[in-house]
């Protein structure tokens, strides 16, 4: 995940290796900044108009104002693909509360864009995880913060118990997990996913569109005694995709082998990827 | 709040002007990090092991080494005092999670120490308080970690309320401001204090010290009808002292004016200021 060459500071394309914040800067200071993360192919970025959609309204209800139009900042986002010249990898917004006078109050933000390679787990069908759960409700879960101070404390305790991430109840309600929507499937192939409280995932909403070609969905309230009913679980991200969930908590759920719900929706997203960037390329070329 | 001329990056001395983080650290993409805050006067920081305790428990229950001993962070403290050349101000201690290889995972910390003027409301006796009350519990309450986007997200909120700050309300137990521990006076001159799930400020330690020459005291959970019986509240903070809170929701609590206890305990806060300044000169010149 090392940056690529160039990035961008409020429009201006700058040396990624040389980009740096003051340290009066409220995302250093207070913690107060929101970012958003996606990928992009063929020089494409991937659903951009979803992630400029919560990008932006994760800035205004923090009220720190983007100091660009859409449109400006979609053209800065090619503009710095271009420059780097890649033709696959990762981009990375970010705003901060900016350089504050007294170190509490946000004044003008700070706009970045940050290029890195492609993840290497991404689209990866192979991949399998183990969870643990832990009691946490994300603070201002609906907004895309910089906030993972819970999460990252707890990767030694993911390292003792063997287990990749995390499952966040919220008393005995499902959440999320720190970084990935979390999605259940329970008898007679119903796809259920929490709808409340949590980050809405762009990779979440293409899954759901295409689970609803298929199976039923339930966007409901999900009880933590559901997991012990469940055929199948799986993670949605924007890095990942669809990843299977075989095990959580140190029992496996359904078989503990990657289910065929899971599977189908997996061939079903990379080929509705497939789509989207091929109808893109066509728009683009015309 | 300016930063003063010099600070501290990593135990070397730097321009503060200068003072940058590289994008990468962990501070800034994911807001791991923790601070704390405290006054020197006559060139002596007020209550510094205090500070240093917590700094260091901070740290450690985020993983995060910090790469001196207190004896030497301290003498790193004093020689940016000196090379400052200021007899008061304030200093800010940081520590972040470093320049992270994937974004995620902490590396070697940052340690930063920054130094401003004094605050111009340290200690300000005639200063008052009106408060609004909202449900939020502060993640890992006990940690001074750089998170307060609840607080910063809520500021155009009090300045429709034309209140000066937050109370935090944890379901019906009242736990703590922003940046401030929170005291009520009961009939019989009970002074009252949460004790659990809030960061336990060293200002708050050393006037439940004084609380208790004088009166009851007593830290326990405090509910939230019991602001409707009180005849005072106030405010603790590194950098405010004891400030009376004479309004919340509205209402004014008691008569609605700074009381005799509170008036008290800001007499005694100085009282104890002095002789421990007194005191730490006197070591230092001996």
């Amino acid at each position: 995940m090392t940056m690529i060459t160039h990035a961008m500071l409020n429009g201006h394309l700058s040396r990624a290796e040389a980009l740096s914040l003051h340290v009066s800067d409220l995302s250093i200071l207070r913690g107060y900044g929101i970012f958003d993360f996606f990928l992009f192919l063929k020089g494409q970025p991937l659903f951009l108009e979803d992630y400029l959609d919560r990008f932006y309204r994760s800035a205004k209800l923090l009220h720190l104002d983007i100091p660009f139009s859409r449109e400006a900042f979609a053209a800065q986002i090619l503009q710095l693909i271009e420059a780097n010249g890649q033709q696959e990898g990762s981009i990375r917004l970010l705003l901060t509360g900016g350089y504050s006078a007294d170190g509490y109050t946000p004044s003008e933000p700070n706009v970045l864009i940050l290029q890195y390679p492609l993840p290497a787990q991404a689209w990866d069908t192979t991949a399998t995880l183990k969870l643990i759960t832990h009691r946490h409700l994300r603070e201002l879960p609906e907004i895309k913060t910089t906030n993972y101070i819970t999460g990252i404390s707890l990767l030694p305790e993911l390292k003792k118990h063997g287990a990749d991430d995390l499952l966040y109840l919220d008393g005995e309600w499902i959440r999320e997990s720190v970084r990935s929507n979390f999605f259940l499937v329970l008898e007679g192939d119903r796809v259920v996913t929490p709808a409340q409280k949590i980050l809405l995932g762009v990779t979440r909403k293409q899954v759901l569109h295409l689970a609803r070609q298929r199976y039923t969905v339930e966007e409901r309230e999900v009880h933590v005694s559901e997991i012990a009913k469940a055929k199948e679980a799986f993670f949605t991200s924007s890095t990942k995709g669809i990843f299977p969930v075989i095990q959580i908590d140190g029992r496996p759920v359904g078989d503990g082998k990657p289910g065929p719900v899971s599977k189908q929706l997996q061939q079903d997203f990379i080929a509705h990827l497939e789509a989207y960037l091929q109808e893109k390329l066509t728009v683009t070329a015309s």
